[in-house]
């Protein structure tokens, strides 16, 4: 009962898992839509179900400022609050924190920081960052850490790395909540070796999944790909395998070729509000002129809303006029996008032809690979 | 075949009416949600259908400069354009012109504007706003008028009536396109007696509908109530009448008592935006704090998507952190909520008792009508 990982196959490195958890079940690899503050932008619960979305992220650090987990756990958490019936996963707020540069300060016993709203202080230990989660009440939660910055020195990247592990011995010992699952998070910048002792210690430990964090935080693609690669196979085989915050198409591909499971990204929903749309040839900037007279859908063959209905020459027009539906259209395309990739993902690893779907992807891209998949 | 209006029954002044087009019939009273540039803002034209909405708005004005009402007639129309297969009603472009004060120039032949986007020079006749209606393809389209300001001098509303007259005329005479309804407009500023002079000139003329321009331009609302109580019953029986960019809740129940059958305004989608709501019992905003904890939907009874599954805490939780699930929620139950009123309005004539309707509409807002129903 409550939370549990099963690995149904493997292709290669490439695996198909499934996870359990009180509100239902979701097939890997997956990606979560990010939902920062309660809401998928623009989207309903209902929509994101219809496309296919199981489950989705919610952000602690932007929920305990607004409107506070208190509040959502008084009307049934996150999944009561914003009316969303399947399983959950919420960040521990550590990537957020660290992000607000000059407005916090680290010590050893947790982070001292300003709201970036009202600038009003706030201190987060890896204690607080479990009580406001278990509030929340997510199905996953996060191991409070900090995210590693790129570039790091080694002797900053080892520090944090260890001050990571200590934090996520200490969210360990104050999670409570039953059924939730807590997830343990691998920092170590980009050194190879630091990600070991990391993953070493946080297996110690013991948590019900683990994490690649401090990647896709500014490195370029050759450096994540190669912390990715070489991290995969080392987690445990019996628990899901979470990359965080990654990201582009090609990243995921490139991710479950490594063996990760789970995604989560604002790349589809972000993207989508500033007009870039994915298709499996490529990115379409949909406020280019030379859509104005296009009466095709953006991608022939897309079974999305969007595509079912709506022109190029009519979303063209729409983004241009600032009009609303078009950051909604063009959303329920990249999210639709971003699911239908990942069915193709787990069909091609249950069928043991990833290796092929995934030539087949960069060939689609005009793009012929240069490494066979690892 | 194609246009025509039915009066199916009276009860006092209130009418109870039936539009056909070829994209369907009509109930009356009808309140038209206003898609300005093409779109309903936030919403898809399946989701404006399901709220109840039959018969949707389009300016002339922003649809000729974006993106053109060439490029719009070669997707087939604005049907085909926005996907909405129900009727549509475009108005001319008068009253958005005239709006541009400095930036246009009135003469006999017609309006020399400057574009509100980029500043580029562009001239509306009669007979030019006729072929860009003619183009985007409306089931009713409008004659183009001089939209009297207020306050205006006697001799200006004169004048202005006078020319609106002489331009209904060359659009009577300059259009073409079958089973497409041209309705002229009553001008006259806040002067009964030019009204009726401007209703005579037009019914010589003879038009598929009238419609009372120049009201809701900034005048109290009694003058607004006078001219309104004083026009409609004059307007041709066996004609549809049409009462532009009106209005609140109020407004339109006092229209109707007055006989008007057609409403159009930004009101509901407008203020959804902006965070107001409308409840049986007035305006609810939501971002006031005492929303904080209320579990309560919008409006108890209430039986439209938001109502039936947020809560005013949620809502309230929405707006304030700007997500733009918020505006589509807001927007959806501000629609929902005229279009349940119109629906209220029209079985009320139906069963012979609008007068006890309008005393109840006004009981539940705490008001006690202190005029007996025209």
């Amino acid at each position: 009962m409550g939370f549990g990982f099963e690995l149904l196959k493997a292709d290669g490195k490439a695996r198909r898992g499934r996870i359990s958890t009180l509100h239902g079940t979701v097939e890997t690899p997956v990606f979560m839509p990010v939902a920062t503050l309660g809401a998928v932008k623009t989207m309903t619960p209902h929509e994101l179900e219809e496309l296919g979305a199981r489950i989705i992220l919610g952000n602690t650090y932007h929920l305990y400022l607004r409107p506070g987990h208190e509040q959502i756990a008084a009307t049934g958490g996150l999944h009561g609050f914003m009316r969303w019936k399947g399983p959950v996963l919420t960040d521990s707020g550590g990537f957020q924190v660290f992000s607000l540069g000059h407005l916090r300060k680290i010590t050893e016993e947790g982070v001292r920081f300003q709201s970036h709203i009202d600038g009003s202080y706030h201190f987060i230990s890896p204690e607080k960052a479990i009580e406001i989660q278990e509030a929340l009440g997510a199905d996953i939660i996060m191991a409070f850490d900090e995210c590693t910055p790129y570039p790091a020195t080694r002797e900053y990247a080892t520090a944090s790395m260890e001050l990571t592990e200590r934090w996520a011995a200490r969210c360990r010992e104050a999670h409570r909540r039953e059924g939730q699952a807590l997830f343990g998070i691998v920092q170590g910048g980009m050194y190879k070796d630091l990600r070991e002792r990391s993953l070493e210690g946080l297996v110690k430990i013991g948590f019900h999944g683990y994490a690649l964090g401090g990647v896709s935080v500014g490195e370029p693609k050759e450096e994540m790909e190669a912390i990715v690669s070489h991290c995969a196979p080392l987690m445990p085989d019996d628990r899901a395998r979470y990359l965080m915050g990654v990201g582009t198409p090609e990243d995921i591909v490139e991710s479950v070729a490594a063996g990760m499971d789970m995604f989560d990204c604002v790349m589809p929903t972000r993207t989508a509000r500033h007009g870039t749309l994915f298709t499996s040839e490529g990115r379409l900037i949909i406020k280019n002129a030379r859509f104005q007279d296009d009466e095709r859908p953006i991608e022939e063959g897309c079974e999305c809303y969007t595509c079912r209905h709506y022109s190029r020459a009519y979303l063209k027009h729409l983004f241009r006029a600032g009009e609303l539906l078009a950051l909604r259209l063009n959303t329920i395309h990249n999210l639709h996008y971003y699911m239908v990739l990942m069915a193709s993902i787990r069909q091609a690893i249950e069928e043991g032809r990833f290796d092929r779907f995934r030539n087949e992807f960069y060939y689609k891209r005009g793009r012929v690979l240069d490494t066979p998949a690892t």
